[in-house]
């Protein structure tokens, strides 16, 4: 039995119900299988299945293909339970209704709760799960889903934890990061390990450096209360950009399995150097935000003028960090990674340089700047892409660029799980592989809390401006060592202004 | 100046006045160059140019798209010189036709000798130019050009490259391969010196074996008397699939020059290990012919019945090649070439077979047969290809084979030299990169003579069959190591006999 509170909000209409709808279609689910859905709506059963199945516009276009009978079969798997005015309250009704459910439909006492709620409300629903003893395992097993952020800051996050682990083992406990879900993360893992011709490639003998970026065209649209606390280093860089470094900075695992791969994964994140001093912290690491701008004809606001931010925020929009990894494999290499809003285009994607051939045979070939990458390309147009070097068709031997491409669309058709889809069936068996851990968590915060308390209080900290719909602020490429630069997938589509917010 | 022994013959029309004029229309030959083509046969300078311009099958396509006066311009720079009743005579008279010429059209007594006659006439040749002083390069150079076959075993390509060297030095010599004129060979050295993501794997730690196939889909054609004599061992794989085998093997040159790569290639050839006890050439060497069979619901002669061709021949249509490389970088790799007639398809490529992962992680993966490959595609389709793994969509990491590829074709369209194109230009310019140097054209006989010369004399020599239209007899994936076989580009057409012609 899944067990989601917080089940009026948006992401149970928007990704938890069309993904087990769609699980269900596939066949993944046992048909005993049932939703409770737990908030602090007044709603009845019938009331909940309207909203998240039968109007929800998330499910329109999988419903309409479906029997009416498909899916009122699946509606009526959907429960409702309200739990009054405020989640820290007596839960035994609820767990009643569970016991309930379970009864009658013989769901063997094996329960997910999914905490799809603010996470400051974590730590209560913990505790009123387990006075009610819906956390002890001796009958089925009992699993918490929390939701990011995990945590403001390094403190909050271990205070998190510590609360949790006062309910629920570690091992009960699964923190979705939703990154993980995609199956170009996890390709990660395949590409490096299971290819002979790529791991011996990839250390400091043959790496120049590494580049990440997320990039997304939108601004912070109606978020903009949310995100104006956050910024990009809390909502993207700190969870899903370390959560991608940490797949490509990682030892081999000894092993596939969960444990195996997440030891490596804590000691991947632990070996990132932290930045103690202002110089260096000024030196690595660039915040920005955008500012007004003209994209496609149209006029579009700068940060600070969004619904919801403060006219005089600091809160980055932009950050680019430039980091080394103090391990065997890492040293010297610099990694570059950056999360922004209001790029020119909507890209993820991890690009190894490699060295130059230390041998230069073909040197008047114009190849200097031509070094090998490798492109993983996590979204969209999912896929890898070598760029090296062929001979120009004629005489002598002179250089010039290619590309070797895969594309995952062009792999036999089949279902790719929604990243959602695909989580939910992992924490439903037990697979916590591509969940974060309390440890790992904590070793994200780790490094990132330096910057944040550094863009907090430090001085000298600049906030640079760029326009909408550029590659972030002028400077931005003097992050990155000799003459490299950024790899920016698409032209720029406007001026930058190159000017300070606040210098 | 251009001067072509056996001008009368059908390489000339058919493939050197083609290049010639493809050179001149592309602007890559000076004003005051000409042609003058010398044979046995009785022709005026017209009617040569009749022959091989005006009326030539193999210009047709090319003039009709050029005005006539461009043709014209370009007919009037060939004239035809008529040697008398055989090469052996005084090329007196010769001799003041080039001084005539040269005198005339100003090309500075600068000239290239390209003997397309039988290798028999080439000392012959030689020597009545030295006799008149046109080896002599006090004033403008003198080069030779000559064609395949070089020789017939070691013994008589010795006697060749003495013949020659006592009337030209080795550095005037230019010996043709037309393989080495083709763009996706000489890439091969691009893609493994200018690319640092190919050269660290290029070496016994990480490749497990190499493979080479070249297949011709024709028979014999009309070749038959020719072909008999000769075989495929000698016909192909002894020049093409050597200089091939020899750009794969070879270490790094010191730089880009025609010496320094030849240097290398040379010891290449010399690392190939010598078989010299017949169970060594029993079980490492596979010759066969192909037998009548129905190709498209043709029905196709088999060799022995191909006109010219000797009843109770023994001459292979097929050669297949097991072989060790005897230095530091090979050591233990096993090689395969084979060679071939009537097969499914044509083809020529050049297949690196990568080691497994030495540590397997995803151990229930299915990828154990599925190995990374590095294929080269020399002809058709031109372009680089890797299979490797990705991770299936969905649960758990399931790895399936997937390609990154690369097509010549995509490169920005720009002519691509024809191979003798570019060589007759390399030699223009004194560029003598690619045509085979003395010692190199040697090393590759003392390769091949011990297998001739076991195919021939030996004891339990074998010649299977195989219907025209299979990959060769059944028992040729007998010769690879382990569970592998032959990468056979396309299905396999016809069912196979299995049997042997002479057992």
């Amino acid at each position: 039995m899944l067990i989601i509170f917080g089940a009026s909000g948006d992401l149970t209409a928007r990704k938890l119900i069309p993904a087990l709808f769609n699980l269900y279609k596939g066949g993944h689910l046992p048909e005993k299988f049932v939703v409770l859905g737990v908030s602090r709506s007044d709603l009845s059963d019938g009331e909940f299945r309207k909203k998240v199945v039968h109007e929800s516009e998330y499910l329109k276009e999988s419903v309409g293909k479906e029997a009416n009978s498909f899916i009122e079969t699946f509606a009526n798997k959907l429960f409702y339970e309200d739990l009054g005015d405020d989640y820290d309250t007596n839960y035994h009704r609820l767990e009643t209704r569970i016991s309930d459910l379970n009864t009658k439909y013989g769901t063997d006492d094996n329960y997910i709760f999914y905490l799809s709620t603010p996470p400051s409300l974590y730590e209560v629903i913990a505790k009123n799960l387990s006075e009610e003893g819906l956390n002890n395992e001796e009958k089925g097993w009992k699993r918490l889903i929390v939701e990011k952020p995990f945590g403001y800051n390094l403190d909050s996050a271990r205070k998190l934890n510590e609360g949790l682990h006062n309910y629920f083992q570690e091992t009960q406990i699964y923190r979705i990061d939703h990154y993980l879900g995609k199956e170009t993360v996890q390709n990660l893992l395949v590409t490096r390990f299971a290819n002979s011709i790529f791991e011996p490639l990839w250390n400091r003998n043959y790496i120049h450096h590494v580049e990440i970026t997320n990039a997304e065209r939108v601004g912070v649209e109606k978020r903009g209360g949310y995100y104006d606390k956050s910024g990009a280093l809390r909502d993207m860089f700190q969870n899903h950009l370390l959560q991608i470094v940490s797949l490509v900075v990682m030892e081999p695992p000894i092993g596939p399995g969960a444990e195996e791969i997440r030891n490596e994964k804590v000691k991947a994140l632990k070996s990132l150097r932290k930045m103690t001093d202002e110089k260096t912290l000024f030196d690595n690491t660039i915040r920005a935000q955008y500012v007004s701008s003209v994209i496609d004809g149209e006029k579009v606001p700068g940060y600070r003028e969004e619904e919801g931010v403060d006219p005089n925020s600091t809160t980055e929009t932009y950050a680019a960090i430039k980091f080394f990894v103090d391990n065997w494999r890492w040293a010297d290499v610099p990694f570059y990674v950056r999360t922004a809003k209001r790029m020119p285009t909507k890209v993820t994607e991890v690009v190894i340089h490699f060295k130059s051939p230390h041998h230069q045979i073909f040197k008047d070939s114009g190849m200097d700047s031509k070094d090998n990458k490798l492109i993983i390309r996590i979204q969209p147009d999912e896929g890898i892409l070598i760029k090296f070097g062929v001979k120009v068709p004629g005489q002598g031997f002179k250089v010039e660029r290619a590309n070797l491409d895969f594309y995952y669309s062009s792999l036999v058709e089949q279902h790719v799980m929604e990243a959602y889809e695909r989580l939910l069936l992992d924490a439903m068996q037990g697979d916590a592989t591509l969940y974060a851990r309390a440890d790992e968590v904590e070793a994200a915060w780790e490094f990132v809390d330096p910057i944040l308390e550094y863009w907090k209080n430090g001085k000298d900290v600049k906030t640079y401006g760029y326009s909408a719909g550029v590659w972030g602020p002028k400077n931005s490429d003097d992050l990155i060592d000799g003459n490299h630069m950024w790899r920016n997938p698409e032209e720029q589509l406007a001026d930058d202004p190159g000017f300070c917010v606040i210098c």
